[in-house]
């Protein structure tokens, strides 16, 4: 390709619209644009990127005996409500009305869709195992769209599907589906941690993320930085007071509770600096609403709840956070100042954090005012204790009790053992070969195959561009004459261009008619693996100059023996 | 491939929601199944033809120096009011709210978005010609979706737009597509006719359509007999009275009009019967209403009114039938009984048809009246004469007079001349060499992708399923042991499979424990172009029957000769 012909409109300054590096850099090389908030355009150099993934993503797919199909975007209301995740999706979902006045979705994902389809065309045994997959784009109206396409509201997805008669099988598939996915994320050029997960409104029991570490990350990884144990935020375990390497505090003597005046003071550190205290002497209140009902969750002042976590362990389909008015009905007390002293009519949810503390302060449900000396049982009673805060740098590995590191990463891929949760609501069935009707086994492995581009930039660049990996890099090479008005520089680069395309190589010939620095700049920027520099002086002794784009590596090689050695290059890297 | 693994599920009877022949047989041969109205999933051996379709199209356009980039689904609203398409488009287009209120409508087509792209990215003539295209999903809320993937609301399109500084880049890169596109349609396997056609909403002045003939074709054709004129039914131009060989009746004396009873009669045919006379002596009076203003068509009685012409001769963006309330205000009469004899202030247009009519039938704008003996200019005046009609069978070819002929056939491409209709209301300009701002020129280039499938099985089928052409069957060959429980049919089989798959063939293993008939029917049904059947008599004889599916020659082939046998049947078909 030539560039003079193509639309690859780079960019010298910083994109307004864009903070995250991957966002920036897609926008500066020209890959993508945006059309409205989370929607986007990929112009022709990033398109050749997406193909590339894609033909990555298809063989490693095909190769485990999963089958391509195609699924529309638009479904009927009717299928999400009879599996019960209409709601659960909520405002992220995208409905329209038509011209017939039916409500239809645009889909975010295809489990619905696929069952119902699985459950017309498969009734026997003979029929299982299936691995159907589809790369397809779905649609997702996110609240807040960022990060360019790491978070959009129209993203391609490759979704897949297993069916199987038995939990057996369902493991063989998942195994099969996870040694995909590790093969692609390697193939693709990304660093990569599977980490157990929260199946979340997915459902199902067991489920791993695939996550690339990276600074503008949205999701969090902990990982134990002696053994190989590594967990989603959402689902990393965190041992009771005591276990482990966990200190635990030795209870002192139970003091009688009473009021302290705290005006104006409603937050922990507020609170905690007024009585001259550290904030893991005083407990947080939160009233939450699950499934409807509401509940009062209990974590020390210095953790977090980990809504995920408190979901899995209430079994709750919907958690949202009480608002004022629920609060002040609850409590009987104003925003900010809750605790457990006195509440009535209301499960009271401890974190194992609690476990071991005694004299705490925590709000006294009454305005300006907390509670000094608070022990659980004297003052109050826990109607269940759990696991629902998140982990932190204090706490240690649930599996070894070593240290633990926590990062900011970026979810590629996600695989769940669904079981029967569809199934179930869809009522999929299949004769056994005794005759026997069963529900059929479900799993379902996803990957956010435009969310791969922007994690493989975040992972592969520096301050003058993109490092493209080989493997889905848009070109293998860029012919770089500097001064197109030389006639001699000009020839040779379209006979080596020539010469590079006939060896099977993508080649990009830099034919444009500008300065020689914006030349070097804009190779940079788009991150070809290798650049072949045509200068004047080196090309009169007969040289022509390569450059590695990932090391900054500089070799003058012969012009005659360029091409043996751009092969010899092209394996290395 | 083996059977027993892949989701193909073939059905015997006729899907009672399908009429045409290719809907038809894309269930019974599962390659599609309906999710909801318009809307299909493409099964793995549907997939298989839409991906071979789709890599067809794309070879020949980026040989053509098309550049592949991919377009949101979801345009913001404003971008279609601007172009002033969204009342166009009217209730085709789909729209939704977003949580933030915002309105957004799912693409149609891309004529807008990539305008503005391009409007954003290119500033000089250096820039330019581009030409940009992509295979993306499409969204039209269709009014009656029918024949399956025909006329379907959600569908594949390739898209292609060039972008010129004249007229002449625009017609070279028309002449680019256009030859692209026959290259395509031919690679496809289908017979297809590019006729004029009539440029409807996309505006511009140039345009041809690619027709596929088929029985179930929505569209029509006119071609004609002698030379190669061929324009679809909206374009072709029908001769006026006594031009070529259509005959001129000599008029008559004009007799005085009349009023006569036609008690109840309203139609054509009932009132031409009731007064013993032929339908080409009554002149039929329709209420239009072009771009909010009521307008009086007037065609003879054996014609009838081709709204695109009509469209073209009042240079109206929007043409709607008057409803009922409408002809009563306008023509003081009831409907079914309108004609142009005292109509005031309303545009009388007449077709041409009328040129050589005299003492003809029109309603009396009365109940239950007609008038005998109307004559132009006598009785009312027609303000524009036009061609605003259907061509028939009788009329003749309007280039050289030969007799036409007509047919029903299937859309699968369309090319435009657009010049500046998207530049002009989206302000896309260029700077050219001499510094002058001018409007880029663009043309449009669309293929129905995959309506491709159907057609092609319109065209290429018998009483006993499809019949794929080579290039975009979903496997090249299929292997038929027909006795699955005899070991070693079984295992040549196998061994058969695995040579031919060594080969780079597509091949399809019927491994099902079923019955020899079963496969038999199934093979013929799916359409694979070269089938394999191994029998054990056959077998015990060293021989193998080598069936070609599209022309039932059967052949019996030596065991080890079959893979250079079937790389020359493959080269013969």
């Amino acid at each position: 390709m030539k560039w003079s012909h193509m639309m690859l409109p780079t960019l010298k300054e910083i994109p307004a619209e864009a903070e995250a590096i991957s966002h920036i850099l897609m926008i500066r090389a020209g890959l993508i644009r945006k059309l409205t908030s989370g929607v986007y355009s990929y112009l022709p150099l990033g398109f050749r990127v997406l193909k590339k993934i894609e033909e990555i993503i298809r063989e490693e797919m095909n190769k485990k005996g999963a089958q391509e199909v195609l699924m529309p975007a638009i479904h009927p209301v009717e299928l999400w409500a009879k599996s019960g995740r209409l709601e659960a999706l909520g405002e992220d979902m995208i409905k329209f009305t038509d011209r017939h006045k039916k409500i239809n979705v645009l889909g975010p994902t295809h489990e619905e869709v696929i069952t119902a389809l699985v459950k017309n065309e498969v009734s026997s045994y003979r029929q299982l195992p299936l691995i159907i997959y589809q790369i397809q784009t779905k649609f997702r109206d996110e609240a807040r769209p960022r990060f360019g396409i790491i978070r959009s509201r129209e993203f391609i997805m490759k979704d897949a599907y297993s069916f199987d008669c038995d939990i057996k099988g369902l493991n063989e598939n998942y195994k099969k589906m996870y040694e995909a996915y590790c093969e692609i994320f390697k193939r693709c050029g990304l660093n990569y941690i599977p980490v157990e997960a929260d199946t979340g409104i997915m459902g199902g029991d067991v489920s791993h993320e695939f996550m690339v570490l990276a600074e503008n990350g949205e999701d969090t990884v902990v990982c134990c930085t002696k053994c190989n144990y590594a967990a989603s935020l959402n689902k990393a375990e965190c041992l009771k007071p005591g276990q482990g390497q966990n200190t635990k505090v030795k209870k002192s003597k139970q003091e009688k509770c009473k009021e302290v005046k705290t005006p104006g003071l409603s937050t922990v550190k507020d609170v905690a600096d007024f009585l001259n205290l550290t904030p893991d002497c005083l407990v947080k209140t939160l009233i939450y609403v699950a499934d409807g009902v509401p509940v009062a969750v209990l974590v020390c002042g210095n953790h977090d709840v980990n809504e995920a976590k408190l979901m899995q362990s209430l079994k709750a389909n919907q958690l949202i956070m009480a608002d004022e008015a629920l609060i002040k009905k609850v409590t009987k007390g104003p925003l900010g100042f809750s605790g457990p002293v006195g509440l009535q009519d209301i499960e009271i949810i401890a974190d194992y954090g609690l476990l071991d503390k005694a004299n705490f302060v925590a709000g006294a449900n009454k305005p300006d005012l907390h509670l000094m000396n608070v022990n659980i049982d004297k003052d109050f009673k826990v109607c269940r204790w759990a696991d629902v805060r998140n982990i932190t740098d204090n706490d240690v590995c649930p599996r070894c009790t070593n240290k633990i590191s926590i990062h900011p990463a970026i979810e590629v891929g996600h695989v769940f053992k669904l079981g029967t949760k569809y199934t179930d609501t869809l009522n999929a069935t299949y004769l056994s070969e005794a005759g026997k009707s069963s529900k059929i086994i479900m799993g379902c492995y996803g990957i956010g195959v435009t969310r791969i581009i922007a994690a493989c930039i975040e992972q592969n660049h520096d301050k003058n561009g993109i490092i493209w990996p080989k493997q889905i890099s848009p070109f293998q090479v860029v012919v770089m004459p500097l001064n197109s008005e030389h006639t001699l520089s000009m020839n040779t680069a379209e006979e080596l261009y020539d010469q590079l395309n006939q060896q099977g190589l993508e080649v990009l010939l830099d034919d444009r008619n500008v300065r020689a620095g914006i030349k070097f700049k804009d190779a940079d920027l788009i991150g070809i693996p290798i650049q072949i520099i045509i200068g004047e002086k080196n090309l009169a002794a007969g040289l022509v100059e390569v450059k590695m784009r990932a090391t900054d590596t500089r070799d003058n090689v012969p012009k005659d023996n360029i091409i043996a050695k751009i092969a010899q290059y092209i394996k290395e890297i």
